[in-house]
This record gives C-alpha cells, structure tokens and sequence, in this order.
C-alpha cells in the first residue's frame, strides 16, 4: 500500500541538501503524527536523527510513541540526557508505561532515574499492575471536578486543566477521599444554564472497571457501551485513572491477533511478525505442531493393526486423506464459528444444547451431501460397491465427528477458564483425524466381514 | 456471563404484579441502553412491548437501535403507526440506515412513507450507497462552521445545533459549496481566546474518506490516526456526512468475524451464528469443503498409481495421516501468520522476499525437530530403517511445502485484488495433502528402488 508519507521523501532529501531546515519544519508540522512514525521507521537512521531532531517538541512526542521498538532505542542511544528526559517527562502516562513494556529493563532503570519525582512516582506505580490489566494501560490524567460546582466554574476548572489532561469530554466526579461519585460530559455543561449544578447534569452510576479487569474485558465493555473514555476505580472504589479509546482499538487489534494465531496453533508472539526473531517464531509454532505429531502418531498404530485388510483390500487407502482430511475441515469450520461466538458474547452456557443441535444437524446435512461425492469418486476409481458404501457412511460419521469435536473442546477449554482459542483448528484436526480413521476401519471390518 | 440486568428481572415482574409504573420508569430510565436492549430480547413478548411503552421517548429510541433484528420486527408490529413514525424520524440517520440494511425490503418501503419528507430523502440518499461503503453508515448529523466565524460564535452555533448532532468534539469548517476547508476540535475552541477565527484554529489538512471508501478502511484510518470522528466527502470535495467510531468498533467486530469466518472455509454469515439458520449454515459452509473434497480426491488417485509399492511395503501407509496432517498445520500456521500481517498492514509487497526467507528457514527448522520424533516413532513400529529415512526426509519436504503454499496462495489471492483470508486453512490444508502424498510416495520409490 502507497502511503501518503513516500511521496515526501524525496522532497525532504532535497531540503536537506539545500540545507532549508525552515522548509523542512513547516513540511514535518504539516504531517501526521503516524505518518512521520511511520518514514521515520523507513529511512536510513542519520536522516532520522535529523529529522526527528527538527520536530517541534510536541509533535516529537506524539511521533516518538508512535515509532517502532528498534527506532526508539535507536533514536534513545542518539539523544542527550537532557533531550531523552523532556520526552519521556512530557509523554502521557499510557504511551509512557507502554514504551516502558517494550523496553529492555535496564534502560527502564535507566530513564526512570531521569524522570522528575513526581512522574516517577506515577510511572513506578502504572508499572506495578499486572499486564494486560486496566491499571498497566490506564492514564491518571483526567479532570476532575467536585459535585458542588456548577457548569460555569466546572468549564473554567476544565480551560485551567485541559492542556496536561488525555482529554476533557469525560469529566469525573470525585468526593473527598477521591472517591467516584459520577461522570459528565463535555456536552451538557456547555448546554447546560451556567448556576446548574453538576450533581444535577452527571450521570451518578456510571460504566467503570477495576484496576485488576483484563484489558480485553475493558475493551468489549467499551464498545457495549459505545464508550470514548472508561473511569478505572481501585478497590475502595476510588477512581485512579481514565481509558480511551483509542487505547482500545490497539489493544482490540492485539487480541485479535492473538486469537488468530492461537487457532492456528501458534502461541501467541508479542511482536509483529517482522519483528520477531525468527528461532522465537519456530519456537511459537513448535509446540502445537509436537502434539499434533504425536497425537497424529495414534493413527500409525490404528494403520498397523489394520494393516492385514489394507494388504487385501488397498482401495481402502484411496481414501484416507480425503475422509480425515474432510473431518478436520469440518471441525476447523465448527470450532471457528463456536470460539467466534463465545469471544463476541453471542454465544453463553444456556445456548449449549442449541449449539449441539445446530452442529449435529448441520453435520448430518453436510457428511450426506458430500457422501454423494465421494461414492461417485469411489465409482470412477473401480472400488467396487462395497468400498463406495464403507467410505460414504464413514464420510458422514467423520464430518459429523468433525462437528461435534469442533464445539466440544473449545467448549471443555471455556469450562476449565482457558480461552477457547487455544483448541487450535490443527489440535481439531487431528483429533478428527485419530478418531475417523478407527470409525473408518471399523466400519471396513465391519461391512468387508473381516473381523 | 451474568449480566448486569439478570438481577432486575425479578423486580421488574413484582413491580409490574403491583402495577407501580411510576417505580418502573425510574428503574428502566437508571439503565444502560445496551442492558435494556438484551433485557427486552431476553424477556417474553408481552412484557417486552409493555417494558418499551413505558421507556422515556429518548431512551426507547437508544434501545431500539440495540435490538436484535427479530425483536424490532416484532416490536414493530405493536405499534400504531404514530408510534413507528416516532422512533424511527428521531432515530439518528446511520441507525437507521443500519435498521433498514436488515429489514425485509417490504417494510422498509412502508416505513419510508412514514418519514417526514425531509429525513425520507436522507434515508434514500444514505441507502443508494454501496453496501459496506462510508456512504452507507455515516451521518449527515454534523456541526458546520464557517472560518471567519470567532470561536465565540462558533461555541454559540455549537449550543444550538447541538441537540440534534451525532457529536459536538469535532466541528468541521466548510465553504458556500459545502467544501471541506478544515476541521476543528471543540476542546480548541474552548481554550481559545473568544475573538479568535475559527480559521486560525482549525486543522486546514484533515485526514478524511471519500463516500465509497470501504468500511474497514474507514476502521483502519480512524484507527491509525486516533480518530473519534472522520469527515466523508463526496467526489467533489463536498462535505456530506461523518463517522464516528462507535460506528467503527461494530464495523471492526464484523469485520473480524468475517475474517475468522473466511479462513476457517466459511463464507462470511451476514448475522450471528444463533440467528442464522441452520441450512444457510450448511450452505455457507458447503463450498470449501466440496473444494476440498474435490481437491482431495487427487490424493485418491495418487494413493491408486502407487497401489503397488503400498502393497510391497504397507508400513509405508502408517505415517500418510502424520505427513500430510502435519504438512498442512504449519500451513495454516503460516497462512495466519501472513494474513494477519497484511490485514494490520505489517507486511506489504516489499516484504515478501524477507517473509519468504524467513518461512523457508522455519520450515527447516521445524521440519528437522519434528523429523527427528517421526524416526522415533518408525523405530517404535519396527518399520525398518528405509521407511524411517523416507518417513523424517517427507517430513522436512513436507513441513516446508506447507508453510511456502501458506504463504504462496495468499500471497496470489491479494495480488488478484481478493481478500487473502480466502485462502483458507483448509484450502491449504488440501492441497499440501495432495503435494505432500506424492512427494512422499516419489521419495519413497526413489529410496526402495521400485520404479
């Protein structure tokens, strides 16, 4: 994909030849904040160094939360003491303590020594929570109004704050011992008569979470709700500090990732894929893949005790990958639409047996329509009629195994409070695969009257 | 998951036995619009409507639009026409394009006459835009300002209109021809000086979509930038509606799930798997398996020209299902892998001789380790050290086809301009089988000398 940032590029290698570092001030204020970020993580790092040193100090904050791991430790070991605390001091509590979980421990140690102390103590504190949890990704830095003002003074207090604040369209209404009392917005103080009082416009049972609520809970209740901004309350139900939402599309971005990788069988990486090294990634997909080979070395043994019928009938091998194959598929459908509608709340434990209904219909109807397929398959190849009938009943059995095994071990997983992502469609698959290939030689020895 | 409302349920029904209607206007009005909506799906029909009558107007319309589709039609057939004519002119004009999307196409015409003329043209403008276009579910409900309007001004336009807009946070600057000259923050307009010029303060090069940009792309913009709200102009410039990212988290969820749905060989269902029938289902999910039913019957085939060697050696059959099952699992690992990659846009064009290298490497690596489990598993079968060399050489070859077909085929899909999760597990799974068997069984002539 072009993006907007490329076609700049060689506009800014001929202001920095001409040396019109002007030009170049007035070219970079104009731009995104995500975009710089973005030709920033592109370009060779001498230009970036003298790039990002052209910022004006803002924006260079707002495009240093936005840049790669590497390039930030890249532009850190580039940058003075001095230059390195007035970024880290000015950054918002969030990106600070999201900056901080990306990088090595000691450069953390490091830059904690060069905050002031009282950021210090903020970001010593955000670093304490568990990750993932409401507190790791939240902002103390809200306006906060008392019950007693009125419109007018709350929109002054809100003018006399709203620079150092992550935003000033929720307001929060606090007690004496901080305690959250309600919510307000922006909107009606500003139509609201001047002497209304807050207590009288703010909503006084509003949305919160805990400190300790899992990141991925935040965002779902965020979007329930149609959220900009969630109050985080600690224990005592005092109110600790805000979540936006633009928090929350990264964080939703993320766990979707994860979700995929988990259904494929891969343990989920912090990184993106480029950046992950590459013995990480082999490591990560290592471990489904060991119990899918082991799991999968049941069917060897299954393939051995049959083996006097496949050395007398070997058409009953034509069949194998298609028949095992065709279950995992139908698992892999099964589990996804399963996983999917318990991860969006569609799908709860009294809807269990209607599932198991669904899915057992829906195998009967899919394993008959394809059973057709393969009897004609069977015809062409010559089996004879007594193989055709062995694979089109086990077919139907396989798929409805499939089916049923795709709901049932996300459904065990949810049960013992694992995410049911982790019943990757490969573990399915091969699951499906064990048990369809006894079904199938059973049904052989059965039908053949070999046993 | 308990929900916040389950608990209210046994009130509602002893106020309701008492006939206290004003109690249960005050508890219904303390709710959430999302919470009432699933409290009125959950409950029987006739308290439903009941429950509806008494909501606040303003809080019935917030409601209605959290319905589930069968709960609106039927909520629909209550009410008189005045009634109907209420809800759905107050409603706002993305919900309503949204409410409309899924009704049958009978009723949305006899709704239609039930608008005033004025929003009936706005409901047809907004429905004539392709589906899943920023046309379709943007609002024309915006603030409008002028530039040399003060922000005094600009603040005093914001109380009137305000009532009637989607949001108040962002205002947008447009001309005499609603062109788009700027958008401007209300938080900006509050801290600034009163006799200030809107032009002095507005963003003059705001990031915006155009009225066919595709859904997700409006998601993916708003999410790169931190939107709240993204202006939709038209091929002339013209400022004709906004989004805002409640809209964009819904469009998110359902794009997800679509994704999901895709790469499990699902065509994506345009409602929740509990509200779409089971035959519907059953279709959806027919065509990837029939595929790779057909797909499989090569594996049939191939099983067939080399009936001979299975004979000769029927150990040779015991590790088919292990092979293939495993080929196929680190395909889907790396199909995941790269699809997530180009869908967060990580992994562009540029990449993808590093992804190359990289799959090929992890494909060795993986290959070997588990090569090195199925010679165990050989020797634990007394197969003989030949099978064993084919069995761990198929492996590598195998583990390696699968992850270059998992990257190759989605790679083809998005140079053909389709979405790559068509791609799906599945597919790949498929046609690693048929690749891998007969590697395996070249392999395995190749070794015994049989040819």
């Amino acid at each position: 994909m072009e993006e907007r940032w490329q076609e700049l590029v060689p506009k800014f290698q001929e202001l920095l030849a001409r040396g019109d570092y002007m030009a170049i001030k007035r070219l970079l204020s104009s731009m995104e904040p995500p975009d710089l970020a973005e030709m920033l993580d592109a370009i060779p790092p001498r230009t970036r160094v003298l790039l990002f040193r052209l910022l004006p100090k803002d924006l260079a904050i707002e495009v240093f939360e936005h840049l790669e791991g590497s390039t930030r430790e890249e532009l850190l070991d580039h940058f003075t003491d001095g230059e390195i605390a007035e970024i880290i001091e000015e950054m918002s509590d969030d990106d600070r303590t999201a900056l901080f979980d990306e990088l090595p421990a000691k450069t953390v140690k490091k830059l904690l020594l060069k905050l002031s102390p009282a950021e210090r103590d903020i970001a010593n504190e955000l670093l304490n929570y568990p990750e993932s949890s409401a507190g790791r990704i939240m902002t103390p830095e809200f306006v906060d109004l008392k019950e007693y003002m009125t419109a007018e003074e709350a929109i002054r207090r809100i003018r006399q704050q709203a620079r150092k604040k992550e935003t000033i369209y929720t307001c929060f209404v606090i007690d004496r011992e901080r305690r959250l009392l309600g919510v307000v917005n922006l909107e009606d103080l500003i139509m609201a008569e001047p002497q209304t009082s807050v207590r009288a416009i703010m909503n006084p049972d509003p949305v919160c979470v805990s400190t300790d609520t899992d990141q991925e809970e935040v965002a779902r209740i965020m979007a329930r709700y149609d959220l900009h901004t969630i109050p985080v309350v600690d224990k005592e139900n005092r109110l600790v500090g805000i979540i936006t939402f633009d928090d929350i599309m990264d964080v939703l971005e993320e766990e979707t990732t994860e979700d995929f990788e988990r259904m494929a069988g891969i343990q989920p990486t912090e990184e993106g894929y480029l950046d992950t090294n590459v013995f990480t990634l082999a490591r990560k997909r290592f471990m489904w893949l060991t119990i899918c080979v082991l799991t999968e070395t049941i069917t060897s043994s299954v393939l051995k005790e049959y083996s006097l019928e496949i050395q007398r009938v070997v058409a009953l091998t034509y069949f194998i990958p298609l028949l095992i194959g065709t279950g995992g598929n139908a698992g892999t459908q099964s589990a996804t639409l399963i996983i999917r509608g318990m991860t969006v709340g569609e799908i709860g434990w009294r809807d269990l047996w209607r599932v198991f209904a669904r899915e057992t219909l829906t195998g009967l109807l899919l394993g008959g329509a394809l059973a057709i397929l393969a009897v004609v398959r069977a015809y062409m190849l010559h089996t004879g009629p007594d193989v055709a009938l062995i694979v089109a009943f086990a077919l139907v059995v396989v798929v409805l195994l499939g089916n049923l095994a795709g709901i049932a071990l996300p459904v065990i997983a949810k049960f013992f409070r694992v995410d049911p992502a982790v019943m990757s469609g490969p573990f399915i698959a091969t699951v499906v695969d064990v048990c369809g290939l006894i079904i199938y030689f059973r049904i052989a020895r059965f039908v053949l009257g070999l046993s």
